[in-house]
């Protein structure tokens, strides 16, 4: 196989002397041009490098060459640990999840239809039928499921077999308003991004800005976030905030929050589209 | 008695028809010069203003007159509520609390020392030697109130027998690190102002950079609030924010937080110093 | 006539004793209710007064009686100068101009299709046909009026005969991005709004971000501001920023750029259409 | 030559196939940790590295090996152009300017009495003995260097000859209010950090708060940058900005903008004095 255009190399594993030099010296000899690269250690010693490259190349003995451990300075082999992931450069596949709000579906069908999504909206799915206008306008399938009369369980159920369809990498939920189970979210492992109506860790939970507002914050913000199965509690992607003041209503609060939500949401996307978020525990890491 | 100088005039109750009419009246008929009028009415229907004037006036008599009911436009007398206080223009009296970190009293003292803090600083209270040489430059006394080897009640009737020779009208605690017991902050109600180093309600109690560091927020903050006995829960008088990224230890953010603590905790005492902050219930209202 | 909704009551004038009694009198003896007052007067000594109030009045007789000349406090008639503006609450007509970018214009039409603008959009006037298929997917009428082949003069009657038809309020200039002569502004006058793709007074002119990106600055920034006689510097209605680093191209800059104009342009027509606004000089007050 | 603690390499030069490998490979073989390495193509084609590493080494060696050509992957040599600097990591000696405003220097003073600076401050030296007592309070050096009577060289062969005394790496305006010349400048090309009360590159010049206020701006801000000789126009370092509304007088943006502006120095400063800004023609480059 051989690829000519742009490529994203991702590694995560204990740090290692040697493991720069490994690297670099593996795409050197294949002749890559390395046009980004960007590194970080954590505190507790793990190593996250992402490397935008380009240039032609057999991938499956790229990858091999960079899998196979290399000698420390001391002559010991070494390596064990690093995984390494090769992505070409492109669009990622999406279906989005709402509920009723239209502000951040809107943000990402208007983005998409010019092509600024770093992703393709194979669908809109939802529990209401309000946002079916807004979708067809722009010419996606908008898919109605009701969640009425039905268990949690038997509308994941409905749900999943809507997105077997589509088979979507990623899943957005553009506020949809529901709690997924367990046995959802891991089906789509750090694949689900969420946008919070809330500066977390403040305000978990329903109606954030009524709490914001009996809190009498002179701030409020949203979160981006991975969702897994703590609430409103997986890795944050990116945060933005906006100064209130007491003269701000909950309802004002909700208002002024949609602005700051809706491109939150979509810096989120483009940084996870990307491919320039890991994933460390609980925490997102932004290269 | 006769005042020539600046007067704040603060009103707060039940909303009214008429009474911006009643007042503006009474302040006409003194001849009385409004330089700023500020005003609220509360969602649940609370009225709140905030009339900065200046000119020659009896204040018993022009109390008594703003209290005296007003006919509203059916002919019924109304006006019953009202709170009205009567404040000249003039820095207030504080004594500030430390522990061991000395940038928000450092900027106090900087701010105090070129007169730019609107209050006196009579003294500094710390349960630790740490800051006295600070303090001392600048010719401020300092009295180290140790906790060891006593109760907490011990140690408050301690902090009060040194705070009885200054009599302050403020308490600011520039990142004083104990909590204080009901008892103690029961003879200050919404008089002692604190830094909280979070951005409020999040990462409530300690070690809040740590907590913050551990759930990956994108944003750190500080909020500066009046005590009352729900730890870090009185109503919020400002905040502020400062983004971070993965890269930020817990260190990092603790170093980063501290330029905004200190910042926040001088603007909200630059409000609370010239009478703009109202509390209702949980909340404060600066006008 | 009689009027039982919601009515805005603008003033604004030289500042003189006993103007909010005067207005507060009229008001209360017609028995109507103040929801919101607003009020400023300028270090130069100009009185700015906004009063949102509900009630049945005879708009004449109201008029009238506000406009008569006052006693001062020493039987003086006072009143001279003021203007006083009775505006019922409701939506204002708009027509947008563009031109070839779709970040604003999208981000109004969305609005628009949810009520949230405050504004009716009557149509939109281009002198490229790009922006064709966004604007129809909402159902506005879409003027392409070129200017190839025409003098400025030319393509601005062209214009204005297409904006006949509709006798808008206000322009809203969405990425217009053609310098109006004098002689088309002054028609409108306080009526253009325009959206400045940076943060005024730096930069002005053409192609901001490519100056933004060669002076290395670490925030870019829009203003949306009235449009006056003096090419980019008519009075700021709002503005807000940006972070960015040396990693941001002149491209990256105006793909953030553009997030950042599309809601500081709707902040500001939400504050314009809620007649919130009052010019003075080159300055705008926002009451 | 041994060295035992954390060391800084700086590169700077044209981009490179092979830079990074050659690097790695060298430090590599020398057995040298990278603690921390960030890199950054320009646009144009200039390569930026710093790397943050610790061990025993023989400088000389390691600078002749580094600087020694390389072969790309087609066998030639390469690696011309490239500048290396290795600089251990230490405190910065520093004299700061400054004339009459005390709220840069105080900042500074308390950052340096408790070692949160990163430098020494070896004195100040101002056209005004304003200042002599806050430094005094601090136990540094204050050199009182009248420009009274003297011509702009005149005055500043004085001031060169207290700086001779001092030998300072950099020296920090902290609101020094006087243009330098030329041929001062020249003698510390890219060694001198001054801070503007404006948001560049608007407000260039004297008394921007006034400026900003005639202009009827939203948001004010400062801008720390390196002096070169176009005034105001050195590379940016850092900026920070705040919202203000049409109540903000000249004075009230001036006082707002204080705290902008030693907050953004001091950052700027931190910056700086970890060896983390190389200059690439106007723009700062921050890794």
């Amino acid at each position: 196989m051989t690829d000519l255009e742009k490529h994203i190399l991702l590694m995560d594993g204990p740090d290692n002397k040697g493991l720069i030099y490994h690297v670099a010296g593996v795409l050197f000899r294949h002749n890559l041009n390395i046009i980004h690269n960007d590194e970080y250690v954590s505190p507790a010693g793990q190593f996250f490098m992402r490397t935008e490259f380009e240039g032609t190349f057999d991938s499956v003995a790229l990858l091999n060459e960079l899998q196979a451990p290399w000698q420390d300075h001391t002559g010991q082999d070494t390596g064990a640990g690093i995984t390494f992931r090769l992505n070409p450069k492109r669009k990622k596949n999406v279906v989005v999840l709402a509920t009723k709000e239209h502000h951040c579906l809107g943000e990402l069908l208007i983005r998409y239809a010019f092509d600024e999504l770093d992703a393709d909206i194979l669908a809109v799915v939802s529990n209401y039928n309000l946002l079916q206008p807004l979708t067809s306008k722009f010419g996606i399938p908008f898919h109605y499921v009701s969640h009425e009369n039905k268990t949690r369980e038997e509308h994941e159920e409905a749900i999943l077999r809507t997105l077997a369809i589509y088979e979507p990498e990623y899943l957005v939920l553009a506020k949809y308003m529901r709690v997924l189970t367990p046995g959802f979210v891991d089906r789509f492992p750090n694949r689900i991004i969420n946008i919070h109506h809330s500066f977390l860790p403040a305000f978990i939970g329903a109606n954030p800005y009524r709490q914001a507002y009996e809190r009498g914050v002179k701030i409020i913000g949203a979160t981006a976030h991975f969702v897994n199965n703590n609430l409103d509690e997986g890795p944050i992607i990116a945060q933005n905030v906006k100064e209130v003041d007491h003269r701000h209503t909950a309802a004002d609060m909700a208002t002024e929050g949609k602005d700051v939500e809706k491109i939150v949401l979509s810096q989120a996307l483009k940084l996870v589209f990307n491919d320039r978020v890991f994933i460390a525990g609980n925490r997102a890491i932004v290269l």
